[in-house]
């Protein structure tokens, strides 16, 4: 398969940094194509402004997304951002490996959705009438492509458990899986999380490695996140509410939109 | 009062941009003393790397949390740091102004925090023993100041409904305003949110700025979210789950840290 690895960590001697290179190393071993964008090395440009938009008239207000979207329609984005988006075109698969730093991805992550994602492309795509609000959320450029998150935390995972103080991690993660990665079409698959990485020694390393190449490995037998599709049936239109009484019994939040 | 604005929209004659400069001039109007980091015009750095860390060894291998530590207890943060930390230090509110991107804020916001926010500073800090577990999630440098998140959504209020599609606006928040304000002290009050920015004609836009100025003019009334304070008796200590029957019947995931 075709792997397309973003990584986003300043230090490649880091767990992160070896992580990411013996990943590599194992999927090409096992015949794989791989591209890395290693996004501190390549100094991912990852503020959204004018200079992302080539077609940016000097003294105009800026409107991101109705710049994005002109941009986008008219063959005027920036050349890394062309460069990563025929990088997703061509993967099958894209593992977004980084740290959690205050409790989601580093900024420079953020930053290019911020610029990859554009309007016309990963967004504002397709109908949107009384049926059907736009390809997303099961819909979308990226549908066909499955995604993984790889995540190191610093802290316990008792702090991320159902009852932890920060929050189960699923739920921190949500706003990633479900509205960044599921909203443009990905399949995603669980996530890889190592916790307390700042304590790990090379047994703690190896075993979250050989785990996450054992996923990679059967890919295709790992169940993805069963996210509830926009368009077809589960949600009122447009309000775009879930239906009453398909969520399991007091299931709230953002647990309701996962099938069970 | 000292209130300090932290502005992160790349755009001046932008919805946000008026909205910012309006709650400036009525807040200076009424006699409080106004301070604004205006991110983008600034040109905040938002990418942590060894530069900001001026006792950093060329050729060691960075480990963000533990550089960031060294550089904090010997002094050797940049100067922005250290000018935003003054700012923080001076205020007596804090308000984050930014658009929702993806569900979260701009990278040049989060970029802020990861560098802002040192070890020894914001987290890393006070005791850690069997009873007390840091000064966190209620305790901490900002104790006493007041933080709000005032931001701008494309979307429809619905789609953030507690049914709606993107899950509970209050949860796709919470990293921020729990796990990002909350922890290193500040007294958080609920989010002032507007809807459907990029619809917004003169009475949307005013509508939500008089609301705002109504809440900042009687900030002292305000009812901060009722965050649970760590170490004080609701969570196991060091596991950090909070303690079986707190919770109200059926409650889970972030909803259970708030007392109600």
């Amino acid at each position: 398969m075709k792997v397309f690895i973003v990584f986003a960590h300043p230090e490649l001697k880091s767990f992160n940094g070896s992580f990411m290179k013996a990943t590599v190393e194992h999927l090409e071993k096992k015949g794989h194509e791989v591209r890395v964008s290693d996004l501190y090395r390549e100094h991912f440009k990852c503020v959204v402004d004018e200079k992302d938009f080539l077609n940016f008239k000097d003294g105009d207000r800026l409107k991101v997304a109705f710049q994005s979207y002109l941009a986008n329609s008219e063959g005027k984005l920036t050349e890394d951002v062309y460069r990563t988006q025929a990088n997703l075109a061509w993967a099958d698969l894209v593992i977004f490996q980084f740290p959690l730093w205050w409790y989601t991805m580093p900024a420079i992550l953020k930053g290019w959705f911020e610029r990859v994602y554009t309007c016309g492309y990963a967004y504002g795509v397709g109908v949107h009438d009384e049926t059907h609000y736009g390809d997303r959320f099961g819909e979308g450029v990226m549908e066909g492509k499955k995604a993984i998150l790889a995540v190191t935390v610093g802290g316990s995972k008792t702090h991320y458990s159902p009852r932890g103080i920060n929050g189960p991690i699923d739920h921190i993660l949500f706003p990633i899986t479900h509205n960044i990665l599921y909203y443009p079409g990905f399949t995603v698959l669980p996530s890889h999380i190592t916790y307390e990485t700042d304590k790990a020694g090379d047994k703690e390393f190896n075993d979250s490695l050989n785990a996450f190449l054992n996923t990679l490995d059967n890919i295709d037998t790992v169940v993805p996140i069963a996210f509830r599709r926009q368009n077809f049936g589960d949600y009122e239109m447009s309000s775009l509410q879930l239906k009453e009484g398909l969520e399991q019994p007091n299931e709230t939040g953002f647990d309701i939109h996962i099938k069970k």
